[in-house]
């Protein structure tokens, strides 16, 4: 499971303060404490004030890029701000653009960008309308995008297709409709990888953290290949180890058994 | 899902002990601890020591259905010891036969109490040659344990099949295995219940139960109805709970969130 780590991402408060205050020192601290914890990946989110946006994501992809050797998730709704994200890159080809989805604007000014790093790129299962409410719909959008991407000239080993959760708050077989979305791509575009944005699912409801670390295991085995999550929720990190182990993806448990050896399972 | 508690068994040397000391607080005290934590069915074991068994299974059924009033799972592979626990029991009607396999010897002995007291009995996908090799193999043989039910005229509501668990230590495939299995068996059986005892998985591996809570979401994604586990792991028991909101089968995640006004839900 390839992890990307999501905290920093002006969702929180104390991230956007970090951003109002120039703070370097907590946003390096957040990307080296997410790095020790397991993430490959570091997601930079940098709010959504368009007039402020692109300047704060420069900011932040300095101050981390400079503090470890990590790929990077430039991650924004606006095109300009992944674009100032990408110039503020040193290593543009390891760069993910975060995110496309099939709305026109979106697409005209990331893809050339995609195309001329073939870096990664995460794509949304969905488009001008929103989010299809079957997994069979989205699956057909993903399906466009492919397609798209395809036409682009852009190596379909850098997608990343996003089924897409919506929290159970909102719709109580908002889970089963990630997990039939995910069944759905793995089957019909088995060679394109899957990702999912895991805290999504529990907005609005108590005790998060154990309905994150009780969907894992469920995505993982329904085809995920890659997840936004916070890698300091030590459980979660548990049940990703012990899942790959379940799931036949850790040779003869020996992650697993050498994790719990070096003390790396105990809460 | 239904919880059937799994401690009052003879793998445990403390049960052991409790068998040969007729030791009533004991084993009273585990069937009243695995109620209070949420077990539906108490299953009850006495060993393997035929010579003694029958009568420790009396006993134990005697003491149990004192305490409290819940069925009894009469837990055995001799079907001597199925014919003691029955007699015992107050409530034959309830009472769970376990379990059956197509082997003859079994069949002869346990279906016709099962088809005198219209019980609840788990079979074993497996037959004389041991467990198959594949899950559709596994599934050809549930398919023969429901014809044979059928033809004794026994009510397949009150089936249980169990996929059967091999240990990951065992082989690296046994909970693909097992979910592959359960999966086959919703698809090609759809109106039959299934059941697994969980702890199968985690022969000979550390940290068990992290294992347990992260394999009991895929399983109740694959189509998991009834589960044998001990009640008392509290971050087990919180994963059924958040899973059942996740695959929606709490409507408005009600129990979850009652659970959590409650406090149940912290660790």
């Amino acid at each position: 499971m390839l992890i990307v780590g999501e905290r920093i991402n002006t969702f929180k408060k104390r991230v956007m303060r970090a951003y109002e205050e120039k703070d370097v020192e907590y946003i390096r601290g957040e990307a080296l404490r997410q790095a020790e914890a397991g993430a490959q990946v570091i997601d930079v989110n940098a709010g959504s004030d368009i007039d402020v946006e692109p300047d704060n994501m420069m900011w932040a992809v300095e101050v981390i890029q400079e503090a470890l050797d990590l790929p990077l998730c430039i991650d924004s709704p606006n095109p300009a701000t992944i674009q100032a994200g990408f110039k503020a890159c040193k290593d543009k080809q390891r760069a993910w653009a975060n995110s496309i989805t099939l709305e026109k604007e979106r697409v005209d000014n990331i893809l050339p960008l995609v195309r001329e790093y073939q870096c990664p790129v995460v794509a949304l299962c969905r488009d001008e309308s929103g989010v299809a409410q079957s997994a069979a719909d989205r699956v057909e959008v993903a399906k466009k995008i492919v397609n798209l991407l395809d036409q682009y000239g852009i190596a379909l080993e850098n997608l990343y297709l996003d089924p897409m959760i919506e929290p159970l708050s909102v719709r109580s077989d908002g889970g089963l409709m990630s997990l039939h979305t995910l069944e759905g791509l793995k089957k019909e575009l088995p060679e394109i990888k899957t990702i999912i944005s895991l805290s999504g699912i529990s907005f609005g409801l108590p005790e998060r953290k154990l309905l994150h670390r009780s969907f894992m295991p469920m995505l993982m085995y329904a085809g995920l290949d890659a997840v936004f999550l916070d890698p300091l929720d030590t459980l979660l990190m548990h049940s990703i180890t012990a899942a790959e182990a379940l799931l036949d993806q850790d040779e003869f448990c020996m992650s697993y058994i050498t994790a719990s050896r070096e003390g790396k399972l105990t809460p």
